[in-house]
């Protein structure tokens, strides 16, 4: 059974014991184990927790055969960081790497709306370019989705734990994992 | 000679080429050959460009020995995600890391002064948590810094382009090289 590391602001959610409950089901509906950040027991003092934390992470990530990431914008016009580091190590290791956004919005668009600038601005008051390659967050994210051969899916819903997007990705992770055991088993017979 | 490969914002910058060309230049008088990603001729019609550039980065990356990551926040509490993408993916293949922030806050003041919430908040007006482990950003980001051997400068400075931590973390990634060619040495000689 494939695993997949469920990425994303979730955690930060107040329920997000049962958000990862409900998505490590769907997982289970689709044929794959979930592996969500909070599943872990934390054994560290106060002053060590968040590198105990990041250690677990990293854990669950190198037992891991897939990412999916949730991408919806987290306190800005772009992803929670932990999720982008976390798709960044997946492709590092050449892993297979799906992620979906709630906000179908382009990125350029989302910025200027988020900052109150023209819907033409390239930079915004800062003078800080405003990327325009028509993509869902800054290129680094969707390049990698796009060079991994993975989907980005992106649905507008309703809040960070809305899981239409995440559902649809599901679809494209198990379409994914039978295209590449039917070409094994075509190189096996021909 | 080590190449270091320079994330950050700094690529947003209105005088981005110059700030590039400052830090190859501090990487020069460090012995290091900087890789800063604006220093590529891409060629690509316009609707391929984001894909293309991402592309460019990833040769840039492929052929650096270590990153230098300017983590200061962009946009919001957090680091650039582009930035974190790049960090995870150092930190993915196993690679040394290194980073600074132009912001000494801790990541949970920050976050709390930029909503304008209470000094005190566990969570924000949406009732998403804010992580409260003391450390400069995301747990994620130093987080992999600490794991690979690396140093997080953090030094309070006027914008994403100021140098002083910088050349802080120049000076680190000429002490972690130095300790690693003479424990190879002392291995040879023992």
């Amino acid at each position: 059974m494939k695993r997949l590391y469920l990425a994303g602001p979730d955690v930060f959610l107040p329920d997000a014991d049962a958000v990862g409950r409900a998505k490590v089901d769907l997982c289970a509906q689709h044929g794959f184990k979930g592996l969500f950040p909070l599943d872990q027991q934390i054994d560290a003092v106060e002053e060590d927790l968040g590198r105990a934390i990041y250690r677990a992470n990293l854990g669950l990530m190198k037992h891991s055969d897939a990412i999916i990431a949730n991408l919806s914008p987290f306190r800005g016009p772009s992803a929670d960081v932990g999720t982008a580091f976390e798709l960044g190590w997946f492709a590092g290791r050449n892993l297979p790497i799906f992620a979906y956004s709630n906000d179908e919005r382009e990125f350029a668009e989302r910025t200027r709306f988020l900052l109150d600038l023209a819907p033409d601005a390239a930079r915004d008051r800062q003078g800080l370019g405003i990327e325009p390659f028509g993509l869902a967050d800054n290129l680094m994210l969707p390049g990698a989705v796009g060079a991994a051969g993975g989907v980005l899916v992106c649905h507008q819903s309703d809040g960070l734990e809305a899981m239409s997007a995440f559902k649809r990705c599901l679809d494209e992770v198990s379409a994914y994992f039978t295209r590449r055991e039917q070409a094994k088993y075509n190189r096996r017979t021909t």
